[in-house]
């Protein structure tokens, strides 16, 4: 039936529009370029805050949380981190509105009310956070500082799309200082192995963990981190990224300590960072033309259990095996939702659980009480099958980490099918228009280089994997000498 | 020893702000009016979000996020809602910054990025709530619509004070949409109600329930309840709102559906919210000439053990049993660190954690371990006494109990010798002057009478209970005929 949604070989990028706003995940607000996180999106999103939180709480990061605005002076301490965000930059200039004087049923920004200094709304929080840090830290006893917040932020983007590019997104910051350059190095390393675990293990999409070149950098790092998916389009989606920041903010801020000798030195900083951009990822990893696919550890509703019945008395025995399935399946801690909503008919709730991608779905009617079984259907293979109703419980509770495995393994096999080998340019055009995905080719080392295959092709260097050898080669574009390959693709 | 704490006695403001920097909780940043919440303040306001959010959704309400900002012409649509917030709105009008070009260094907002139209940043939500719900709700079978936000929210203020009133807060802002009048009614009655079960029986801090008066109302509301508490100063402070909206932002942004019967109405809205004033409530409610003092329900450390040794093998005996524990204690779910710093002395270590207002220290000796016993401090009594190892757990968990009862208790007390019934204006003011706290008073239910006490005393109407009977009486100021007594405070 497919609920009118666009197929993804027609329309790759308009299935996902369709997909976003009729799974009820996101929309588009009245604001340009901000959207709406719907509930059943938002509950998702919980859902990852909560495991991430977890795992930086487990490592000894706290939460704390940095003011909104940047003053002006703060955010251009920093030039390079200050120059590579000015074109994404709201600016607050005043802070009162008062009475058009022209119409009375309107407002203007009173000009009474300039503020002395503008403020930039936080398109990232180094500025405001390094600033704050400088009364904090004063001997190596105050280090390491292992601070994360969450919170909103604002870039000014020309062309956004729900999730993946919005001018307000959320996310979680970790901004951490250290007395040595190995501790901050360690650390950068470390939030990149977490979030490379956390997109894995419990959203279930393969990553490629590796180093941006110094064209992709963030702008104020020594060295970013980062990890890397591919969408079923064959682009990839940068998922998170993990900053060795140097000491380039501990100097513009002037952030020193001294250390058990005595000394004063500056301080080493890290920064890394996860967003709402991960729900692209996930739409993008695993669903269908049907609509979502969600791994069972995301899953705002793990199961759904729909009534088929003619007439009260049926429901009411109907209604009693589901409470039992109900209580059963709560007690092992899997999310459980009895719809026994008389307002919609059983066709109309399947379709719905499809398209928000419910990972099991158990329908019962008379014959199946009488069977002692229950239908049960799975999202992720649309197949469906009978199951007896004894042991039910602990067959869900099996198969939703069999879904999980399995949702991870189909898009592993997905991606390492798309990572292609190339040794020449042609071959690389070749590659990256007609097949998609990763192209690991030699490369110089150049920025030029880079920009060069960029304009041609709009391929970029995604990153130079950690696992990839040292191998002698020659650049795919120029010729030169390369020591190793880097993988290109166009991304989101 | 005070910790350098200024006595309350002294200086009450004084005190508070002394505290709230020197206990961690937060400080002022460099943007006016802007805290920085720190881990150990924010660890606070998390276990309050936990316990909120719990309550909240088990009442039937979903999470979902809407955007920080709110274009002026929708800000404009609610009349009375527009006019209340205007003066305290940061506005947003350029969306790009550029190089200056009379200094190379420095950045201004760029003239050719002029936003069309401004953007306010949301001071509260309704406005760009309701514009949305405009495209969600069309039948009776959208409604009731029950939804939270938790968000950040500026409204700009000239004088501020941590937590109290900043520029920027946090908080949380539910806004549902109904059918009818009266279950919008009973919305509004039931939130009300779990912020005062939240924060009486979570945070200890006894709260009268009751209605605000027309000119203490919410800006766009037709009906104000809210919780209010009592300070140790005798100030009141408002802890929580719930706002019935009538239809007017139904009307002001066109929301109607369709009822069973097929007419078209204009659904009824209620608004509701706290905020990160409630640490404020919270450290003037408990705390003392020593420091913060936390009910256990809110301590991110409710136990903390301090080894009082000499040397590394006393260390090794203390910490057996230290960590012994720790294992007992963390089995009942109560959190515990165990703080075998060396380079802290214990006295340090004591000073810290009673400023911080951890509620149980254990102390451990040589001597303790001897006789089977450490030595355990309560936080709220300033109070020692040897405790047997044996047992302890159990006994620690019952006296965080009773210490969570005994503040409430203690606090409930002081709020209730300080409500005094007057009745003639002389009284009134020698009981605000000399006394404080609430002053239960006829008024003869006029805005001008309650802005000339206001005027004269600095004291308004802080609500009117829902529990006051019904009383004949004449108004306190004017003398004019009275149905029942209202409580006036000075307050926060």
């Amino acid at each position: 039936m497919g609920k009118g949604l666009t197929k993804r070989s027609e329309d790759y990028s308009k299935w996902y529009n369709e997909l976003v706003v009729k799974a009820d995940l996101a929309e588009n607000s009245a604001v340009r370029g901000c959207m709406v996180i719907k509930p059943y999106g938002y509950a998702i999103w919980e859902k990852m805050q909560a495991e991430l939180d977890k795992k930086f709480k487990e490592t000894g990061h706290q939460n704390a949380y940095f003011p909104l605005f940047v003053p002006k002076s703060l955010f251009e301490a920093e030039e390079k981190n200050a120059e590579g965000f000015a074109k994404e930059c709201a600016v607050v200039t005043h802070y009162r509105l008062k009475t058009d004087p022209n119409d009375s049923t309107k407002l203007i920004a009173d000009p009474d009310a300039k503020l002395e200094e503008e403020l930039i709304v936080r398109p990232t929080s180094e500025a405001i956070i390094w600033s704050t840090y400088k009364g904090w830290i004063q001997s190596y006893r105050d280090l390491p500082l292992l601070i994360n917040q969450w919170a909103n932020v604002v870039r000014w983007e020309m062309r956004t799309r729900l999730f993946l590019r919005t001018a307000e997104f959320l996310w979680q910051e970790g901004h951490t200082a250290h007395a040595t350059k190995a501790e901050a190095i360690a650390e950068t390393a470390q939030m990149n192995e977490i979030y490379a675990n956390f997109v894995q293990d419990f959203m279930a999409i393969p990553v490629i963990q590796g180093r941006k070149t110094e064209s992709e950098r963030f702008a104020g790092a020594d060295d970013t981190y980062c990890i890397e998916a591919l969408m079923q389009d064959g682009k990839a989606l940068q998922a998170g990224t993990s900053h060795f920041l140097g000491q380039n903010f501990a100097k513009a801020f002037d952030v020193k300590f001294a250390t058990k000798e005595g000394k004063q030195e500056h301080v080493w900083a890290t920064s890394w960072g996860v967003s709402t951009r991960l729900m692209g990822a996930l739409i993008m990893t695993h669903s269908d033309d049907q609509g979502l696919v969600l791994p069972p550890n995301l899953a705002p509703i793990q199961v759904v259990i729909v009534p088929i019945y003619k007439g009260e008395e049926q429901l009411a025995e109907i209604s009693v095996k589901a409470n039992e399935i109900v209580t059963a399946l709560r007690a092992k801690g899997i999310t459980v939702k009895f719809d026994n909503r008389d307002t919609h008919r059983p066709g109309a709730k399947f379709a719905q659980y499809e398209l928000q991608g419910v990972p099991l779905r158990i329908a019962i009617g008379p014959k199946d009480l009488a069977k002692g079984q229950v239908e049960l259907a799975r999202r992720d293979t649309l197949t469906k099958n009978p199951v007896p109703s004894e042991g039910l419980a602990e067959y869900i509770e099996n198969l939703l980490k069999e879904i999980q495995d399995s949702l991870y393994a189909k898009a592993l096999n997905y991606r390492d099918a798309h990572i292609t080998e190339v040794n020449s340019f042609e071959e690389f055009k070749e590659v990256l228009e007609n097949k998609g995905g990763f192209i690991a080719a030699h490369w110089d080392g150049t920025a030029e280089t880079e920009d060069k295959i960029k304009t041609l092709t709009k391929a970029t260097i995604r990153c130079i994997p950690f696992e990839f050898k040292e191998e002698e080669g020659s650049c795919v574009f120029t010729g030169n000498p390369s020591s190793t390959r880097v993988l290109f693709a166009k991304a989101y």
